[in-house]
């Protein structure tokens, strides 16, 4: 079956955010009140397994081996059924 | 108050996406079956404002003007009430 899987990838919190703070800096000079901003990454994936069971545990490793790096950032895997 | 709102921007569908394509053949070459991965961009934005209709007003407006490019991308914007 085909599954529809987004995974968001973002920095730790002890992790400075360089981009973030300049887009904040940028806002703030918009003239919104910014107090944080910070930026991530947004995955989609589509790919084929067997059960939703297999499905997450897919999108798990590909997170851990590949899509986030397990030092900096974390990640949370959001799986929509077919 | 102060206001967490989520902007989630990704590719139109028109638009390719090599770096996604890229992640896609790696991730065939580990052993999945993949059939297509796109990345977008989270963006976490914590702000104040005066009510949840003037956060969403602000929060659209900064993804037309600075955090999204209209031409390219499409934006969502998720608010979290404090």
């Amino acid at each position: 079956m085909t599954y529809d899987v987004v995974v968001n990838v973002s920095l730790k919190e002890a992790v400075l955010d360089p981009a973030g703070q300049q887009v904040a800096r940028v806002l703030h000079n918009m003239g919104y009140a910014m107090e944080d901003v910070r930026i991530g990454k947004q995955i989609k994936l589509r790919f084929q397994a067997a059960d939703l069971t297999e499905a997450k545990e897919n999108a798990r490793q590909m997170a851990e081996k590949l899509l986030a790096n397990p030092v900096l950032e974390t990640y949370e895997i959001l799986v929509t059924e077919p």
